[in-house]
C-alpha cells in the first residue's frame, strides 16, 4: 500500500507543542513543524504492548532498580533491551487545521439528555443536518459495496440485517474481533425511536448473530456483546458486536446492552422516548454545543 | 514505606509462564520462580505513559524506521533513548496460590440478570455471604479511620454521606482526580434496593457533590461523572465520582451514571426491582458461576 512517501529525516522537523495525551493508552500525538518549509506535521506515538510470544527472549534482558516495598510487594523501574520496547507511529505530512483539530485535546462535557431534550434539541438539529442521508450505506446495500465484509445476511425488509466485520478488524485474530449490524430498515435513526414494534427486529438480530457466531467462530452467547451507542457516530440504527474477552475501547458508559434495551422496551414501550440517557459530548461537536447553550 | 525488601537480583528467577497480559494498556503479568527455593513469584509490567513534561528533550532522542505510507500518513517503528522509555513493575514476593489466580486470566460472561434473577440467584447469594457487614466502612464512619481522604461529609441519617478520596488517587494530581461517595444509611446493597423513596438521597448527593467540586477544585457540573457499578464489588451502597477529562478505567459498559439512574426512578419508582442489568461476571467469581449454572 506504500502509495505516499517516506519522509527524509525527523531532524527536518522541530517540536511545536502536545495536541493530546492519552496516558491510560501510553499514546501521544505531537504537532511539529518543517524547519525549511514551515509545513506542519502530525506524529502520533503509541508504545506497543508486550510481546507475549517472545516473552522467553525479552525477560532476560530485563533490569530493575529498586523504588520502594511494602511487605511482600517491591516497586521497581524496569528496562529491557531496546529491540524489545518498541514504539509504533503514524507521520501525517504534510497536514491540514482540520487534521490539528481532529487530534487536539478536546473538552468533554456530560450532557443529560431528558425526552424531552431530544425532542427539542437533538431531533431538530440531526433534521437539519440530514443525518439519515447516509451515502456509504446505500451503498452497501444498494451497490454491493464491502461485499467480502458481510458474514451475515437477512434481507427480511423488517426485521432483517447485515452483520459485518469492521473496517478496524483484519478478519483474523479471534482476540481483538470486531463486527458491526447495520439494519435493513432505513428510517430508524438511533435507539430513540426504539418502541415495542421493534422487539420482533432486535430479538431477530439477539438471537441470528448467537446463532452465527456459535456456528462460525464457536463463540456461546455469553461470550459475546451486542451493544449501541448514544449518541452514536452516525444515526443509522447500528449495533457493535465485540468478544467479550477484549476490553474493546469503544464499549464505553455510553453503550447500551442490546438485552437491557429489550429489558426497557419489554418494561414500558415508550422507554426510549423518555428515558435520561447521558452521553459524552466534545467540545467541537455542534451538537454538543447546542446542548450547553441550552443548558 | 520500605517495610518490606528489595529483591537481590532478578536472575534467581526463572520464567514460568504468563499469567495476563493487556495489550490495550500495554501491561503484563508473568509467573516466576526463585532459581533455588521453588517459591513462586508475580512480576507485573505496565509501560509508562510519555512523559508531557520532558517532550523536549526525549522527542531529540527519537529515530524512525520506515514501515510503509498511504498518501500523507506513513507508518514508523519508533525508537527512543533508553531513559525515556522505561516500564514500572511490582513484584510479589513469595507469593500465593490466591495471588495467582488473582493476577490470572480470566475468562469473562455477559450475564443478563433480570429483576427475577435478582430475586431468585443473586440476593439469596448476597445473604448467604452477609455481603452487608462491610467492616472497612463501618471503621471509617464509627472509628475515624481514614479522617485524611475525607472531602466532605453531610452527616444526615437518611440523605447525608461522606465524598472522600480514593485510595488510588493521590489527592494532587487533577487530571486523575478519583473519589468516591459513601452513603450513611447502611441498608441499600445496591441500584437493585433504590425506589422513589430514595430521590431525596440521590438528589442531595448529585447537588452538594456538584457543589463542593466547584468550590475546591473549580469543576462545573457538565466536567463531573457520577456512577454506580453494577454489579459493584462490595454491596453497600457507594458512587464514583471522576472528572471526566480521563478515560478512567472504571468507567465501563456496565457503569449506571447517577443522573440516569434518578431518571428512570421518575420514570418508574420500582424500575431497579424490574429491570435488565446485564454485567460482565469473570469466571472465577461465585455469583457468576450460579448465574451460568442457572441459564
Amino acid at each position: 500500500m506504500s502509495s505516499g512517501k517516506q519522509i527524509a529525516s525527523i531532524d527536518d522537523f522541530q517540536f511545536v507543542r502536545i495536541l493530546s495525551s492519552t496516558p491510560e493508552y501510553k499514546s501521544i500525538c505531537l504537532l511539529l513543524e518543517n524547519k525549511e518549509t514551515k509545513n506542519h506535521a502530525i506524529l502520533i506515538i503509541n508504545k506497543e504492548p508486550f510481546n507475549t510470544e517472545t516473552v522467553n527472549e525479552w525477560i532476560k534482558t530485563i533490569s530493575l532498580e529498586y523504588i520502594d516495598a511494602n511487605d511482600i510487594y517491591g516497586n521497581y523501574s524496569l528496562t529491557l533491551d531496546q529491540p524489545f520496547n518498541e514504539n509504533k507511529c503514524t507521520f501525517i505530512y504534510p497536514c491540514t487545521e482540520k487534521h490539528i483539530i481532529k487530534y487536539s485535546e478536546q473538552k468533554r462535557y456530560l450532557i443529560k439528555e431528558t425526552g424531552e431534550d431530544y425532542k427539542k434539541i437533538t431531533l431538530p438539529y440531526l433534521m437539519e443536518n440530514n443525518v439519515g442521508d447516509v451515502t456509504w450505506i446505500r451503498n452497501i446495500f444498494e451497490k454491493g459495496y464491502e461485499k467480502e465484509s458481510i458474514i451475515y445476511k437477512d434481507t427480511d425488509p423488517d426485521t432483517g440485517f447485515l452483520l459485518m466485520a469492521d473496517l478496524k478488524w483484519d478478519r483474523k485474530t479471534m482476540s481483538n474481533m470486531y463486527l458491526q449490524v447495520l439494519i435493513q430498515k432505513k428510517d430508524i435513526k438511533s435507539v430513540r425511536d426504539l418502541d415495542e414494534s421493534h422487539l420482533p427486529l432486535l430479538e431477530n438480530i439477539r438471537d441470528k448473530v448467537n446463532h452465527v457466531l456459535k456456528e462460525k467462530y464457536n463463540l456461546e452467547k455469553n461470550e459475546i456483546i451486542m451493544y449501541f451507542h448514544y449518541q452514536p457516530t452516525y444515526y443509522y440504527l447500528h449495533l457493535h458486536v465485540t468478544p467479550l474477552s477484549l476490553n474493546h475501547p469503544s464499549r464505553q458508559i455510553t453503550s447500551l446492552m442490546l438485552d437491557d434495551v429489550i429489558g426497557n422496551i419489554k418494561l414500558m414501550s415508550n422507554y426510549y422516548q423518555l428515558a435520561t440517557l447521558s452521553f459524552i459530548g466534545k467540545e467541537f461537536d455542534d451538537l454538543c454545543q447546542r446542548h450547553l447553550q441550552r443548558a
